[in-house]
C-alpha cells in the first residue's frame, strides 16, 4: 500500500535571488549545498537530504512541495492512482531536481498547489568546514545566523480548503490534529499530519479575495523557545521584518515568529516547541470562532480584533506572497 | 555626603486586597512575609529586606515608592536637606512601615509621587519551607509561579518629569542613562539609576490628559529571556491579561512582558536580561521621535503605529492605573 | 498486520512508597491520577492516558513496561504470535491495571523484563485544578516542580542485549537507529524505536557482574534545554542525589541529567532536545569503542577514564536499582 | 578620595599566538578591534572600550590585569598612594597600550600579580559590519561563536592570598561579599567586588606546590543559562577541551563552563546568571570546609572526592597554566 513518510522540501520562487540567498544562508542560516542552473539549494544542519529548500529567480511563489514517499515503489504507485482519479501528473526526470531520483507532480485537487512526489534522494555528507564532530548530525549547528536545525511544516491556502484536505486525508494517509471551525462559515483551517508532529502541513481558507491558490509560510525548527528569541534578534540586526510574534500559538502549542525573506516576500515561521502525537486513536482537536483567537496566538503580539489584521496576516500583507504555484 | 544606594520597595493600593494577593503570591510567586495592619508585605526568594513590595486595600494606587539610603545617617541628612528646599516630609516612625526603621515621606517635587527614604530595615531569615538550601540565596527558587528573583525598577509618569528627573540627578545622585527626546516636545521619558543598573527608575512624560502623578508599573527581574515566556505561559493559564509582549525594549536591552494585577489593574513587568553601566563616563544615549518606536520595542509586540496605542498603553489602557501617590 | 505504537507507561516498585510519591509528585511534579489498592497512578501535564508511571510498595525493582498496540485486535494478535513462539504469557484483565483494557505480559526473550501490551486506555480529564485552558494539552504545565511535558523513553540492561534487541526488531516493529558496537565485545548497546523518537527504548549491556535483568532509568521530556537545568535546581533543593549531568549525550543528541528517586533508588532522566526520525531508510549510527566516551557524553560530566565508573553508573552505584523484574 | 569603578582588561601571553586568536575570535566569538606591535585587542559586542582582552605571544602567562580608575586624577593619586606604601610602580605612557592614557602598574603586595590601573581610554565605534543597530550596543550580538556579552570577572590565585585581599579592601575600595574559610587553614578563597557584581575578583589559595603568582581563569558573561549551554556546544565542535561543566556554582550562584585556550592552557569561564549586591551592608557568607564542596559546584560535574582534583583543578591540570606574572 503507498504511502507518504514526511515533508521533504519546498520549491520557492523569488523576484530577488541574491537578496533572498543572502537571507536564507547568512540571516537563517541554512547551508548553501550547491547551485545548479539558476537553483540554489539548501539545508539546516540537522537536514540529511540533499535539500529541504531550494530558491529560483521568476515572480514570487511556490514552485512545488515535495513529500517523500514510504518506499521506493509508492512514487510509480502515486502515479498509478492519480491516472485512476484522472489527474494530470507530471514525471520529473531522475536529477531533473537536483540530488533526487524520479519524481512526479501534480496540481492538488481543489487547492491548486502543486505537489511533487519523490523517495530517492541523495544524503550528502557536509563539506568539512560545515560538518559536526557528531556521527549522528549532519550538519554543525550554530555556525551561522538563526541556525535552525531542520525542516518543520508548511501552510498553504486555497479558496476550497477541504477538498485538498480531504484528498490529503483519503489518498495520502494524513490525519487532522486540530481544526479550526466556524460554526457558520465551516472548516477555516486544518493542521494535518503523516508524521508523529502536531503538524507537517496547515490548510487555511483565504479570508480575504482570492488571487489563486496561496502560500502562507515554510517553518524550520529549533531546539528551544529561547532560540526563537535570538533569532528574532538576528532578523533585526540584518533589518528583517518581522511580521508577527514572538509569540505562542495555542493550536499546535508552538513558540513562534514569522519574518519575511526581503528577496521574495515569502514568510518563516522560526519554530520551536509543539508536541508530538504517537496515539494511533487521537481525537481531532475542534477550536470554534469564538475560541481561535487564542488558537492562533495563546500569547504574545496578536491579530488586531476589528481590524481585519487577521485577514490581512493570513493572505496578503505588506510584503504581499500571492505565490500561484 | 548623603546618598541614595537602591530601590528598597513599592507600597501599592488595591481596590481588591485578596485578588491582588492571589496574584502576587500565587501567579507571580513571591513569598508572603506577613500580614500587619491590613498590609500585606511580600518579597522575591532573592531579596534580602524585610520586603519588595507591599499592598494594602483602598482606591487603586500607589503609597509610596521607597528608595535606601547609603548609610543610617542619610535618613535625617535627608530630612535636614528637604527642610533647606522648603519641601515637607513626613517622619514615619520606626516600624510604622512594618520591619523597617525611622524614615521620611515626601512628595517628588514636579511630579508629586510619594517617596520615601529608610535605611534601617530588617532581613528576615525565611521560613525552612521557603529557605534556599544556599547560604548565599534568601529564598528557594522556582517554587510557585513565575518566581522572579528580585525586585528590578519602577517607571512612573509625571505631567512635569523633567523636574522630578532633575531632582533625582541632583538631591539624590541619580544619573540619566538613556533618553527619549522629541526634537519639538522635548524630554518624553529618562531612564536613570543610582546602581550600575540601566534603571532603577524611569520617568515619563503622560501622553493623554493628565489626571495626577501617576505609576505606570513595577518590574521583577528573571535570570533568564526564557524565564519571562514561562511566566507568560503561567499568567495566561490564571487568566491574567497580557498588556504587552513577550517583547524586547531597545532602551534597556530588556526581554519583557507586562502583565496586570487583576485586583488592582497595576502593571507588573516580567523582566531579564539588560545592561549594566560601570563606567564613571557613561554617555547618555538619547533616542529622538524617529528612533523611539525601535527604543520602545525592539522586537515583539509593537505599540500600533497612528493609532494612539503608545499615547494609551502609556497612561491608562483597559484596566487603568491612575495611581494617585 | 499486528504493530506497536507507542511506549505507555513504566510500573515501577520501590521500597519506600511514601518517599516516592513525593519525589514524583513535589520535585518532578507529576500529576498524581489516583491511587488504588496501594499503587499509585501519575502522568505528566502533556500525557492524555491515565497513566504513565505507577509505584507500588515492594523491594525496589520493575514490575513492567508497557507497549500501547497500534491497533484494539493486536493484543490478541500478539498473544497469539505468543503462543506460536513457545513465549508465556499472562492475561491482564480489564480494570485489573487501573484505566486500563484487557493486555498481555509476557518475559522478554533473553533479557527477561516484563513487557506489557495494551490498547484500551481511559484518557481522564484532569481536575479543574489541574486542568489547561489550553484544548489540546491536558494538564497545566509549570504548576509543580520540574514539571516535564510526557514520558519520553526507557533505558534497560540484559546479560543478552541483542536477542532482546533482535526480538523487539523482528516481533514489535522497532528500528535500530543508534548503535554502540566494541569491535571485540560485541554491541554493548542499541538506541531503538517505533515512534519517531530517535529512541523508546534503549538496551545496553551489563558491565559489571549480571545479576539479572536491570532497570537502568526511565526518561521524561521536557521543551527546552533550559528546563532540565531549573530541574537539577529544584531537586539539589529538594535534597535529591544528582547522578551525572546536566551534560548532553552524543548519541540521540539528548541535553540530560540523571537524578534519583530517594525512595527506591530508581533513576529519572530529565531529557530535552534529541531528534525525529521520519525517514524510512534511516541508515544505523554505529559507534565504536574509540568513539564512545563522546557518544555518551558529548559535553558535561562525563564517566571516569580508568576508573571503572562508567561500569558502575551504568549498573549500580551508591543507591543501587538491581530492578529484578 | 581615589577609586577603582571596575575590571578593565586582561592582558594575556599565549605560547600560541595564532592559535589562541583563532579560539577567542571565532570560537568565543570576540570582536577583533586591532593588531599593534603584536599584540592583538579584543572586546565583546557589549563591551564600550577599546579592549577587555588583549593576547601577545610569549611563554603563557598574564602581562596585567587592569582596573579602571574612578575618576582621571585617581590614577596620579594612586602612584602616590603606591610611593607613600614603598611600593614599586611603573608608569605607562598614553597609548604605549593602545587606546589607553596614561596608566601605572605595580606587583600586588603578598600575590604578585601585575596590575595596572589607568582611567583614559578610547570607546571606538564598531565597523559597520559589527555595529548593532541599537544606539546603546556597541556591537552585534551572536554574529560569531559563542558570543558573550562582555567582560565579567577574573580569578587569580597566590601563596599569600589574605595579603592581596587585605590590599584590595583597604586600598583599592573592595568589599568581600563570600568567603571559604577552613576551620584549621583559614581563608581559602575570597570572592569580591568594586562593583555591584558578587565578584568583580575572586582570590584563592594554590593548594598544590607553589610555583609562583599563578592566573585560574576570566571569565565572560552571557545573557542567559541556556547560552552556556550552546557555548559548550560550540566549543566541542571546535575540539576545545572542556576542563569543568556545565556546571552551577554555589557561590556567586554562577551558570559556568570552564573551558581552555588551546594556545595557551589558558582557563575561560562562560559564565551566566550570579547576582548582584546593591546594599551597602552586606553581610559577607562564608563557607566553611564542610560546605564548600556545594559552594564550589552546587549541580554538575564536580571535583572529584579524595582524588585531590579539586587542588589540580585549582592550580594546574593537563593544560597547565602556569601563569608567571
Amino acid at each position: 500500500m503507498r504511502s507518504i513518510s514526511k515533508l521533504g522540501h519546498v520549491a520557492l520562487v523569488t523576484e530577488d535571488l541574491g537578496k533572498s540567498v543572502e537571507f536564507w544562508r547568512d540571516v537563517v542560516g541554512l547551508n548553501h549545498v550547491e547551485t545548479h542552473d539558476n537553483t540554489v539549494f539548501f539545508r539546516a544542519w540537522g537536514d540529511w537530504e540533499h535539500h529541504t529548500l531550494s530558491l529560483r529567480e521568476g515572480p514570487t511563489g511556490v514552485d512545488h512541495v515535495a513529500w517523500r514517499a514510504g518506499a521506493p515503489e509508492d512514487v510509480a504507485d502515486y502515479a498509478a492512482r492519480l491516472r485512476e482519479l484522472d489527474i494530470e501528473t507530471t514525471p520529473v526526470a531522475a536529477d531533473e531536481e537536483r540530488g533526487q531520483g524520479e519524481a512526479i507532480r501534480f496540481a492538488l485537487p481543489g487547492a491548486g498547489h502543486t505537489y511533487e512526489i519523490y523517495f530517492d534522494v541523495e544524503k550528502p555528507r557536509s563539506p568539512e568546514e560545515l560538518r559536526s564532530r557528531l556521527k549522528n548530525q549532519p550538519g554543525r549547528a550554530w555556525a551561522k545566523g538563526a541556525s535552525p536545525r531542520c525542516l518543520d511544516h508548511v501552510n498553504l491556502q486555497a479558496e476550497d480548503p477541504v477538498t485538498g484536505r480531504d484528498f490529503m486525508v483519503e489518498e495520502m494517509g494524513f490525519r487532522v490534529n486540530e481544526e479550526a471551525i466556524h460554526t457558520q462559515q465551516g472548516t477555516f483551517g486544518s493542521w494535518m499530519s503523516v508524521t508523529s508532529l502536531a503538524h507537517d502541513i496547515a490548510f487555511t481558507a483565504p479570508t480575504g479575495p482570492f488571487t489563486g491558490p496561496r502560500f502562507h509560510h515554510v517553518a524550520y525548527f529549533f531546539d528551544n523557545w529561547q532560540d526563537v528569541l535570538r533569532a528574532a534578534d538576528i532578523c533585526r540586526e540584518a533589518n528583517v521584518q518581522i511580521d508577527l510574534g514572538p509569540a505562542r500559538h495555542g493550536i499546535s502549542q508552538a513558540m513562534f515568529c514569522y519574518v519575511r525573506d526581503p528577496g521574495s516576500g515569502h514568510r518563516l515561521e522560526l519554530f520551536s516547541g509543539g508536541y508530538h502525537i504517537y496515539d494511533p486513536d487521537w481525537q481531532k482537536v475542534v477550536w470554534d470562532e469564538t475560541e481561535l483567537e487564542e488558537g492562533l496566538v495563546w500569547w504574545g503580539e496578536r491579530f488586531l480584533p476589528g481590524s481585519g489584521h487577521l485577514i490581512d496576516e493570513s493572505t496578503s500583507g505588506a510584503a504581499p506572497t500571492p505565490a500561484g504555484v
